[in-house]
């Protein structure tokens, strides 16, 4: 019998996507369905990057090379250095989004059977990457009550084995919403120092903070070899679609790693690298405006969800997610209530289940994951039908 | 110690792009590089491609969807029903380049330690995909004596083991430019059917073909369940910086794996998946044109090879490579004196060393592969450039 890999068997669908078929059967039946579910802000990217686009001026279109066109590479690099971090082009490499930052890292630093150590919940793409590259992640348990703030160095520390190559990291936190405390980083630090691991830390979502200053592991120069940068420019620009991203690093070994994969797959698209080149030189007036916007947002989306009635959530210090836990046993077949069943003004909602955010079993199965990624005043609407919903819901 | 890991200790650096140090050294010092090391080409893309980025119409860059922005696939439908092949829309997913079609064709139906049976010489990144992958390629060598033929089946189903789970084809081939013969695609299906193992079918030249019509393993409705073709616009609409490739399998099974993966990764780039469209429903205006211009100088640079002094090589039937055996202990040595010391009228020439397309050890040592992707006058220039460089060579 011909069989597809035993890999891909255990990749699960993607929670954040599965619910399709179910939207476009109730817009077929001209119900709104308002979208919380993916990360795809509706904000425009700058006019700066369509202007850039329509300037190319070659009528050829090559390969970009593998290492990235030089100008975006520096133009990474200038990126960096308004961050207080000196890179230098070799230090980085374009990618094709985050996600593919993330497989480069991962194969550049484990062998088949090692394990990363991951907070849990985790954004879902983790998971399928690691059977991709045939690792184990295992989850340290993160709690809403608590913020999701870390356990002790000790609970940490007992998960680490001798397969584990990397803790990983995700700051500001995709689903949680949760920002790393200084405590915390130096938490992590230390404990990457003492077993001799990597830290691959997501910054996707860097300058996408509410309280304080956006921040970068490549800060700490004391741990220069350790960390490991996993970037993208898909939230901060609003253009998912460009799919650029990059990986970066000071450890020299590692960055020639990744950039033998980086030959094999060739390069990152060439006209997105070229377009993006004056945004990474100046990114903070675009990104201040849209952290304003995304703050507003999350005061909409927290004020109405801490009133709803055995409703836990905490308020996000970060990225445009936030996990709740809901009066409900199984928030699957509440979602499954929303766009087959509950009506609201002829509309209803998305929002993502959280359980397969979590490595562990039995988890999150009461939570979801809400992206407050549309207009203050959908998401009223939203967070109305929210409410509305539950207080029909029978378990 | 912090460490990297084994696999990418394994993947050899780049066989095309490793001179490039010494290119650049040549190029300071005022000497022209003729490049036929690359699979870039020289030719600009159809008009419409530019045409349709500029009427781009949404000011948003969203992600496209991970099963393809719909209207990319049904363009993609439109291309194979051209030649004569009806796929349904769910049985075709947009990847970035045939290089991501091959890791996720490869990841969709291997485990780690698993075995691809491969032809030898074979485009490289096969090789550092096969690391990314866990698996191991068992070659079947080919000569180019033989014009890369294929040996008797007996000697193919020699290599086959129970980890055996494709069979990896590359047609027309990088980088000999042969094409499967009827009696050899027969063959290929054959073994396939007997040992119920896939047909990984690289068809990234599929109409740069100089003799005969353009070929896919999705007419062979006998073995449908078996065939994978993994596929890209980069040749054939010139345009290898879009990013833009597919995978197609009539095998639901597969495409299931498939798109698992693709959900890991998001999705293809948005833009060039627009840009795209119409030159996908009405390709064979532009490749009929390539087409001729690539016969030409495979002509050019066919018939001055054939002419050097024991030079051993054949006449290409597709694609736009070629491989030469040239009377060199070892083409690596011979390139470092092309790029260090010798000088035409101050320029030179970049061949890629043939060695690192094998999997055999002390294979192709004397080989190199030239891509004929200039015009025909500076491939009359290159050609002179080698049979002089050959004349003061010293082994």
């Amino acid at each position: 019998m011909l069989q597809v890999s035993q890999r891909t068997q255990r990749i699960i669908a993607s929670p954040i996507r599965k619910f399709l078929p179910l939207v476009l059967e109730a817009e077929k039946k001209g119900v709104k369905v308002i979208k919380l579910n993916v990360g795809d802000p509706d904000i425009e990217p700058p006019m700066q990057f369509w202007r850039m686009l329509k300037n190319y001026k070659s009528k050829n279109l090559p390969y970009a090379p593998s290492p990235g066109i030089l100008e975006h590479t520096l133009a990474w690099v200038k990126y960096y250095s308004d961050f207080g971090v000196k890179l230098q082009a070799n230090q980085i490499i374009p990618t094709v989004g985050c996600a593919e930052a993330i497989l480069l890292a991962i194969m550049a630093v484990t062998d088949h059977g090692d394990e990363l150590i991951v907070f849990e919940p985790l954004y879902s793409s983790y998971k399928g990457i690691a059977e991709m590259c045939g690792v184990k992640l295992v989850p340290v348990t993160l709690k809403v009550e608590n913020n999701f703030s870390l356990p002790s160095s000790e609970e940490i520390e007992k998960k680490i084995s001798k397969k584990t190559k990397a803790i990983v990291v995700i700051n500001p936190n995709n689903p949680t919403g949760t920002i790393l405390t200084f405590k915390e980083i130096n938490l992590i630090c230390a404990i990457a120092k003492k077993y001799n691991i990597f830290i691959i830390s997501d910054e996707t979502y860097r300058e996408i903070v509410f309280e304080g200053e956006p921040f970068t592991f490549l800060k700490m120069k004391n741990f220069a070899d350790n960390v490991i940068v996993v970037d993208s420019v898909s939230k901060r620009f609003s253009c998912p679609g460009a799919r650029i991203g990059c990986i970066a690093s000071y450890n020299q070994e590692v960055m020639s790693s990744v950039l033998k994969i980086a030959q094999v797959r060739l390069s990152a698209p060439t006209l997105e690298q070229y377009a993006l080149v004056p945004l990474l030189k100046n990114s903070k007036p675009y990104t201040k405006k849209i952290v304003q916007e995304y703050k507003k947002r999350r005061d909409v989306v927290f004020e109405r969800l801490s009133k709803m009635p055995k409703v836990v959530c905490r308020r996000p210090q970060g990225a445009f997610y936030i996990i709740v836990k809901l009066p409900v046993d199984d928030s699957d077949s509440f979602i499954n209530f929303l766009l087959k069943t509950f009506r609201h003004n002829k509309k209803t909602l998305l929002i993502t289940p959280a359980r397969d955010f979590y490595i562990s079993r039995n988890l999150g199965k009461s939570e979801v994951r809400i992206a407050y990624v549309l207009k203050t005043e959908e998401l009223k609407e939203a967070m109305q039908i929210l409410r509305l919903a539950l207080q029909e819901y029978k378990n």
